[in-house]
């Protein structure tokens, strides 16, 4: 069964979103959009979620993606910092399931492994590789090209899962 | 000036969100409703965080509140708890904001003294007073009586707000 789906990912923080939309088709892949959203830190936290959450609702709106898959970002700061983290990533995963799209979670090791091969990749070599996987993606910020990277997962994950005889799949 | 609002308080929580709505007439405070949104913990942390953020929007179109409140929960577990209170906090943060409600935060400290006249208050002595000063409300869990005292804070800071002279407010 070959899979055609329009993946939005998302690489979530208060101060820029990354966002990227790919589509797949078989075993290709294909760019669609990229960028960052960014928010006013001189406005109140209310006030910048409710930014990204328009943003967002958005963009849902525009491309119409099949999917959403969310990088879960490794966190090693504060708890102040923790907590900033956790409402950006609230509001990007809430926003496709407000829209009534799946959301996905992957993490960050997962992520690389699905993109370069390895789980201890550096940052650069998964830009690397989103832009050789991507012809035509510009990526002007490292931000754009994790989300990127995280659309690239979630589409290696349905042809995987898609690949599974249907007997197997049922009982997995 | 005497004050007449509606003032919606919020305890945020992924597994509990507690909510309080009262109404402060001049000197006056009165119980309008409160309770708790629950969420399933089976399912997945976007859905939890659709379902949070319908209940809120529910709340919001059914008692139309003139301002929110929201309780800045104080941290000192582990990054992975910090991140799930940010997701709820994310979304109680945005879903007033995203219905045009100005959104105010206030540390426990601040809530505390506020109803009982020390930051230092037990929990218990927060949820005695709550009910002394909302005759009527029934506070069947703790969170409730938690975002009942978030929101009879804000109604102290916008009767204080509204004493100082209109001068010394437009120079402040």
């Amino acid at each position: 069964m070959a899979i055609r789906a329009r993946i939005l990912g998302l690489d979530p923080g208060l101060r820029f979103t990354g966002f990227g939309i790919i589509e797949v088709d078989g075993n290709r892949l294909r760019h669609i959009a990229d960028g960052v959203i960014p928010t006013d830190g001189d406005t109140s936290v209310a006030e910048r979620l409710r930014v990204l959450d328009a943003a967002l609702t958005e963009l849902l709106q525009t491309y119409a993606p099949d999917f959403a898959a969310v990088e879960e970002t490794y966190v090693n700061r504060n708890a102040t910092a923790t907590l900033k983290l956790g409402y950006a990533r609230g509001v990007a995963l809430l926003a496709p399931a407000r829209a009534g799209i799946p959301v996905a979670e992957y993490g960050a090791k997962t992520v690389k492994r699905a993109v370069v091969g390895t789980g201890n990749a550096e940052k650069s070599q998964v830009a690397l590789m989103v832009r050789r996987l991507l012809p035509g993606a510009t990526i002007k910020r490292a931000d754009a090209a994790d989300a990127l990277a995280v659309a690239i997962c979630h589409a290696h994950h349905l042809a995987t899962a898609s690949a599974i005889p249907a007997p197997l799949a049922a009982t997995a």
